[in-house]
């Protein structure tokens, strides 16, 4: 069995996962979609889903990326250290078994006065380098449960800044004093517009949040505008965090569509344009450029 | 049945209420405690509840106090504005039975740029005051689910600010990827002390927060210490909000002593000293000063 004859490339999230089975010439010849995240996985059944993902897809070579190689995955692989680049990530595959099941090490930063860490994220990025979507030197906003803000130069990983947006609106949504007033589908219209200029402000979350309740109580903010007011509260702090690391350039926006479109419409309220870069092309050119790699 | 004879004051909040049988020299001769806050009881049942509480502690008037005058309480009593004193608490009852069953109302503030509201807090607060406990003119800081900074000037509360802390901390560790790590009991030592201090320099919190997860995993956090941490990163945030109202003086900090030490703390780490009064005895204090002007 060899890596140029075709793999499979799965990104093994937390939740979901979805398997691309690679052929030769490079194309994506099958895939799905699943919810079988890491999270409903017992450690002992990984290599049994791996044999499913065979059945399924071809028994080929198997690339895995995201947080299957976290402490709550099949095997802990260790962090690369940041500056990285693809050639690093090859070079640090966790191997299961020899030549034909490795999971892709996540990233960390470790510096002075930050310490960050990411899973799943850097494939993506290396692909979307790799196969020209982006430029090799610039400013990439990954949005997703934990945001992140990576800064890029000449196709290395230089350093990046989490942000847990998504898990914020989505603690808030669950349970808690807000709740009830979350549970509708966020609109990019004026409530959201509002919200993403108050975050941009930097205020205090704890105490911003609060005003939302407050506001819906006494009149000054529509029930049905607070879904939409919350997100673009959460999305412009997150904004402008990145803006700090943006040095005055624009940004790309990498993921999945329904969260890339929130913060290319924060990014425009914020006076910046972006590009917008499908999250699922940019993995399996990712998967593809380190599988080539492989022997 | 007259009030200068005696009633029941009870501090019905959310999760938990307080009933205290005030008689006529103004000493409490009786209380109970119970988990019997607002969310678990219908309100089909209040009646039943007020007749229980009677049958508890006397068949008295009845003074009720926070939560059981919201949306999710017995009945809706409206707000009183800002400013108020306790004057317009008692012209403002939310009478359920003549003369017999009154709910406090909460206070609401609506000025440009800032909407808030408060229930239960009030009436600690001019309870506070009227007892000497804390000067007319001052700022009050009342930790809870949701921290309350209230501004009063010679007796009235002029304004307030609520933030969410003790909910986002809640929040924090019941789901979600820093739950894990919050699971200890917080102790007031150097992590406490390294959060409130990275607090009052006022993070993006849904930045700050992922590091408490990076920072464990690559060691520069003991796990032990996280969850100490993020309450000091909170409370710090806390208390920069407070300090844009304190104008340069000190302050007070009144609520439950489990909280107030976590406040008093983290103003000491600001440069700051504080007054600490507990919460039950400017409660006790605020029902006989609105008990007595009732007939």
């Amino acid at each position: 069995m060899r890596w140029e004859d075709g793999f499979i490339a799965v990104d093994w999230g937390t939740s979901n996962r979805r398997a691309y089975r690679i052929d030769a010439d490079g194309t994506c010849a099958a895939e799905f979609e699943d919810s079988g995240g890491v999270l409903s996985i017992e450690t002992r059944d990984f290599p049994t889903q791996a044999n499913d993902i065979r059945k399924r897809l071809g028994d080929l070579p198997l690339l895995l990326a995201g947080m299957v190689g976290s402490t709550r995955g099949w095997v802990e692989a260790p962090y690369a250290p940041c500056p990285a680049d693809l050639d690093d990530l090859a070079a640090r595959l966790c191997w299961i078994e020899s030549g034909r099941t490795a999971i892709v090490p996540g990233l960390s930063l470790n510096g002075t006065g930050h310490c960050d860490v990411m899973r799943g994220e850097e494939i993506q990025l290396f692909g979307a380098i790799a196969s020209g979507l982006i430029p090799p030197t610039t400013l990439v906003c990954h949005p997703g449960t934990h945001n992140k803000w990576v800064t890029v130069d000449q196709g290395k990983i230089m350093g990046f800044r989490t942000v847990m947006t998504g898990e914020m609106f989505n603690l808030l949504r669950s349970q808690g004093i807000l709740a009830e007033f979350l549970s509708r589908d966020v609109s990019l219209g004026d409530a959201f517009r509002e919200g993403v200029r108050r975050g941009l402000q930097r205020p205090v979350l704890t105490a911003d949040l609060f005003t939302v309740r407050a506001r819906v109580l006494l009149g000054s903010l529509a029930r049905d505008d607070a879904s939409a007011y919350t997100s673009g509260l959460l999305v412009g702090l997150d904004i402008s965090v990145g803006l700090e690391l943006a040095r005055g350039s624009n940004f790309i926006v990498m993921g999945r569509p329904e969260l890339t479109r929130l913060y290319a419409a924060a990014a425009a309220e914020a006076g910046r344009t972006c590009q917008v870069v499908d999250g699922a092309d940019a993995f399996l050119a990712g998967a593809l450029a380190l599988g080539s790699k492989l022997t």
